[in-house]
């Protein structure tokens, strides 16, 4: 087997979701973490969160590739036989139901829930001013999108029925980030009942239990 | 400038060393950091301390060393005029003073010190046996060494002479681990009033600080 790559860091939304969908397939691979130490500061670069948005890159041989939804797509259909085999379900019907969730995450839940990760939790931090209209925006965005969400748990333990999919995990960076970094962002998700119970059961997942502990390693600003 | 690169982990005694004196000459680097995660393994490697003497890899355009006494050498000549000017010395009878304690240190020092880390500090851990007959004959050995800086740290802040320079800061790694992690080899430094001057200063300089913080992020076996 030709070696997989990742250079990133943790920290990253775009990283976490290819790290949990790799240990969840049990593939053994490289992380590449390369931090720079710039003169004069006091800091070093490495203990400031990047933006959430940070960039992944994926290596396997000739292979690469730099989106991460594309990246665990690529796990999935290649490693089809290792480690989680449900995740990205079996046969072309299970498969339709995946692909719809998480084209609603990357189309609907992910920009506005990014766009609060960082005006709620990483603009002060970062020396920005939160927007207070664009954190309004957005968060009518995202609950109306998770009202949705809401009444199709009440009919299945996940999104896309009763397995946990590729489709749940590519939620967890952005909610992690708005259930543990800002109030605001955590009332949307504990105040609707099936929401706060799917929630709870993707971020318990030990895949993402040991992303988190990457995280935590470098915990980014507010910590600080 | 050519970029300057250091490959491995923060840990190691070797990549330490190193991190100082780039922290101490103010200079802009990179730190690339290359964690294996291997299939079945429930901690991640790279949360597991490597054994003190892992190997540290600079590369500055063409040139490629791995020694890390050598580097500190290097980083001093190359950029004599930047950051801290008195790390190498000035004139040749300097240098020739900074050259006897850094082979001290080398030869003398670092050998039983580093014997008495793994099997005080890292062993149990890692999952092997301290050798009883080892740890006694260094300690002896290491107790020797220490009488002879004790008289030498009573007539002069720092051994080279009065300032910090290379020789002091090559003992900080091994000096690092034995004061924290095994009360036998802190009571070997702190027995000795002028060594123990000598270990406060030098422990808390800022550039040192810096290097232990960087550790405590992958905090190796003994706090697991």
């Amino acid at each position: 087997m030709v070696g997989l790559k990742v250079f990133g860091q943790p920290a990253s939304t775009e990283v976490s979701r290819v790290l949990t969908c790799l240990f969840e397939k049990n593939l053994e691979f490289q992380l590449v973490r390369i931090d720079t130490f710039k003169k004069e500061h006091k800091i070093p670069e490495f203990l400031q969160l990047q933006d959430p948005s940070g960039q992944v890159t994926f290596r396997e041989g000739d292979l690469t590739l730099i989106d991460s939804r594309k990246i665990i797509r690529h796990l999935c259909d290649k490693y089809a036989d290792q480690g989680n085999k449900k995740l990205y379900g079996n046969g072309s019907l299970e498969k339709a139901s995946i692909e719809q969730w998480l084209q609603a995450e990357a189309q609907n839940f992910g920009p506005p829930s990014a766009e609060l990760v960082f005006h709620l939790a990483f603009a002060k931090p970062l020396g920005k001013e939160p927007n207070m209209s664009i954190i309004e925006e957005n968060e009518k965005r995202l609950s109306d999108i998770l009202d949705v969400y809401d009444q199709r748990l009440g009919k299945n333990a996940f999104l896309a029925g009763d397995e946990f999919t590729l489709a749940d995990l590519s939620h967890l960076p952005n909610t992690h980030y708005l259930l543990t970094r800002c109030e605001r962002g955590k009332k949307l998700f504990t105040e609707r009942k099936n929401v706060a119970r799917w929630v709870n059961d993707i971020t318990n997942r030990e895949s993402w239990k040991k992303v988190t502990e990457m995280q935590n390693e470098h915990p980014g600003p507010l910590e600080k």
